[in-house]
């Protein structure tokens, strides 16, 4: 029987309830790939996680204690400090930084205003890796586009000197797909705004909060095109630049923006074990980025994350569990600024990829999980997955399907070279509210949520790595 | 029948639904005060109201085209401009404005970190009137007090060099009422701290959200003691403070602090009429303060009762009403810093005040309005308060008791010279999570709300207005 199909056909008929029953009851009973015992302590690891876990005052120490943590920065080395001494003090195996070097932003002063017809502040961030504005800043009239489409449809050389401004529409969505649309216009867009003349960039905030903290992130400069200062303005005041252009009226903005690049920097990943009882050498990876912005404290980005994985990690280490694999988490660093700590991670680990069994991060915020979804390859993985949908359920997740292989974006290297992953999907409504601003603080995240991600965690990580199961189709 | 004695009786009985109604009919029956023809002008204008005012395209118009409008400042003086224009716009009668003189407080830059255990930006603001910081900024080791009364408590002398913080749990209240207790933390705090030899002095921002916007407001220094400078965290970064210090750990901060007094500034009072066809020298005063702080740009604080009230008037004029009496909108300058255009206004109006029949200003932000309190000393008054609660009760609005005469800030210089009030209370259970924060943005207005509003000062304004009663106890 192929599970696999047997579940897409259940996903199409989307009766997701009746068929989901049949589905699980069947999969208890062949029990495929997990055995009883290993069944009966992933039952209790997720029952203990909902009675409280160290989710929560992981990420009050790791904000409280470090704060924000921008890329390649003397703030992340600290950080590192504080999860190997953290990871250390939890009694975790092979606990280890593995450094490596990266080109580190620094913001040292921004800021910008409408200088007519009303002059008046702006709420306005650089985005990451933006070049400076000359020290008097860069005055201008703007060009208003609605969206990145409609910069893109501009003459060339129609905006010769003019700051752009990029708008949007963004509306919440659960699974977080909106980011992934609008956000081109924060990465792409500077540079299509400077091929068509212009001086400067702004956009509306990457966000769907109304509150007046610009959204920072990074841009992404094309080669052979002049790199121009880019920002983004908080929602009120995009509202703002939109409200006074209305009718065609000129609108003349300032943007300074003071900034340099450190070559050389260190960053580096942090990583601390449970080591398998029988193939130490086969990994099952679970973790989280350890740099955040520098805006916030990096509480929900990623600091939720660390706070969910290491806590999953420390509840099998003190319920004196010891799977058959090695459960491995690795606590990424510079992810905010092109994904360079699992780049790093990836070259570090050629050798061991082909052992890696499965990975999972948890990069989306402190939301409670809805759902689960994994790209294994075989019928004892698609089992396995069902056991662990299984023992899911009455915490609220249920199997479902993806349009693409994920499991977090430091997994994007891993899954390139053919590591199979898993993701326990996190209800994002109220993420990108929060996403990338200095309004990342530990005071929005809820403890019990957390504890339900653990718990989703640790029952996916020790089933995994207490089975023989694989994943991976055989080569050929 | 002395209606307020039974209306005391009423809400000591607390049965406030049953005696309302028997209340109520009999004064609608009598209609003390009020003629028919008045009470059915009421009723349209109160109707009309609902189906929409121009409340939230004047808040948009102040908010988008002067934006922030500190006392005393240029762009306060702009925010005059705008007024004048809009009101002549209109076509409102007596549309002018009434200068005054002040001391100016003007801020240049600010800023706050944690130097040691851990090092981090704060998000920080100074109140308003601090002194400036050294340039290099005030570094110190902090000396946490829970509330302004262990600070009270704290011996003489203990605290010389100190940075004093000083927290509370302000909690959400509908009527506001929890702001004026935790409010001495911001107003008499810094003089307090000083006199027991503190160098700076930081608050929990008095505010009750939890994002990363410091709350500002004006600080009183103590003459004969030592002015400091003062500061307010934001209630995350407060929290930071809180746990940092936890069992006794010291912490030491910066605060830095850019600021300046101008001399004998301009600021003023806008006023605009509807002029009464029978008794033009008899005067209803409603209203709203049209500066605001710096941060934001004063939507809530207080663009929200300007587009109210001048809404109000706009509804009566377009309806082509003429009221017995004159109908007289102030929007008051330099209300933030200490009341100065309340003032001004009634040292301006001293002849006149004997004629000022009842005042009510709206500068408690966009909620809709709930409670109608009034201090009448007559029992026309008293009548004509009930026929105001009954037209009000279909949109929620029952009459209630005050503590104290009430109407708004502005109206304290007039109350002191015996000008009754009318207060239209509004919910204010959200009013101070953005309260002088730079979060005070015309998106957070709801334009249904502000009718409704409207309305409340429509109805209100038009039957005093078109009444002969007097509401205040004859001379002796």
């Amino acid at each position: 029987m192929d599970l696999r199909h047997l579940l897409i056909d259940w996903r199409r008929a989307g009766r997701a309830g009746l068929m989901l029953t049949a589905l699980l009851g069947a999969a208890a009973t062949s029990a495929q790939g997990a055995s009883r015992e290993s069944l009966a302590h992933a039952e209790v690891l997720r029952n203990r996680a909902l009675t409280g876990t160290s989710a929560m005052a992981i990420v009050t120490s790791l904000t409280t204690e470090v704060g924000p943590r921008l890329a390649g920065s003397e703030a992340e080395a600290r950080a590192r400090m504080w999860a190997l001494q953290t990871l250390t003090a939890k009694g975790f195996a092979g606990v280890r930084s593995e450094p490596f070097e990266m080109d580190a932003w620094q913001r040292h002063d921004e800021g910008a205003e409408v200088i007519a017809p009303f002059p008046q502040p702006l709420a306005a961030t650089a985005l990451g890796g933006s070049v400076p504005t000359p020290d008097a800043g860069l005055l201008g009239k703007v060009a208003v586009f609605e969206t990145l489409e409609n910069l893109k449809r501009a003459p060339a050389g129609s905006l010769t000197g003019r700051i752009v401004y990029v708008g949007h529409a963004m509306q919440r969505a659960q699974d977080g797909s909106s980011y992934g649309y609008f956000n081109d216009a924060r990465t792409a867009g500077p540079s299509i705004a400077a091929s068509k003349g212009a001086a400067g960039y702004f956009i509306r905030s990457v966000g769907t909060d109304s509150h007046r903290f610009p959204h920072t992130g990074s841009l992404r400069y094309r080669e052979g095109i002049p790199r121009i200062p880019a920002m983004a303005l908080s929602n009120p005041d995009a509202d703002q630049i939109e409200r006074i252009a209305t009718d065609n009226q000129d609108v003349t903005v300032r943007m300074w923006v003071d900034s340099s690049e450190l070559p050389a920097s260190q960053s580096g990943n942090v990583i601390a074990e449970i080591t398998g009882r029988e193939v130490p050498e086969e990994i099952v990876v679970i973790g989280a980025h350890l740099d955040s912005w520098d805006l916030g404290t990096g509480a929900i980005d990623d600091g939720a994350g660390v706070g969910i994985t290491m806590a999953a990690l420390e509840l099998m280490k003190e319920a004196g569990l010891a799977p058959r694999r090695t459960i491995r988490l690795v606590l990424w660093g510079a992810e905010e600024v092109g994904l360079l700590g699992a780049q790093a991670y990836r070259e570090q680990h050629e050798a061991s990829l082909a052992q890696h069994v499965i990975g999972s991060e948890s990069d989306f915020g402190g939301g409670r999980v809805w759902k689960l979804t994994a790209d294994s390859q075989t019928e004892e993985g698609d089992a396995l997955f069902l056991e662990i949908a299984h023992l899911l359920a009455p915490i609220g997740i249920a199997p479902g399907s993806d349009d693409q292989p994920g499991g977090g974006p430091d997994l994007y290297p891993l899954i390139a070279a053919g590591v199979p992953t898993l993701r326990l999907h996190q209800d994002g409504r109220d993420y990108f509210d929060l996403h990338h601003t200095a309004d990342d603080t530990v005071d929005k995240l809820d403890a019990a949520a957390l504890d339900q991600n653990v718990a989703a965690f640790a029952v996916f990580a020790w089933l995994v790595a207490d089975s023989d199961v694989t994943f991976r189709a055989a080569v050929e």
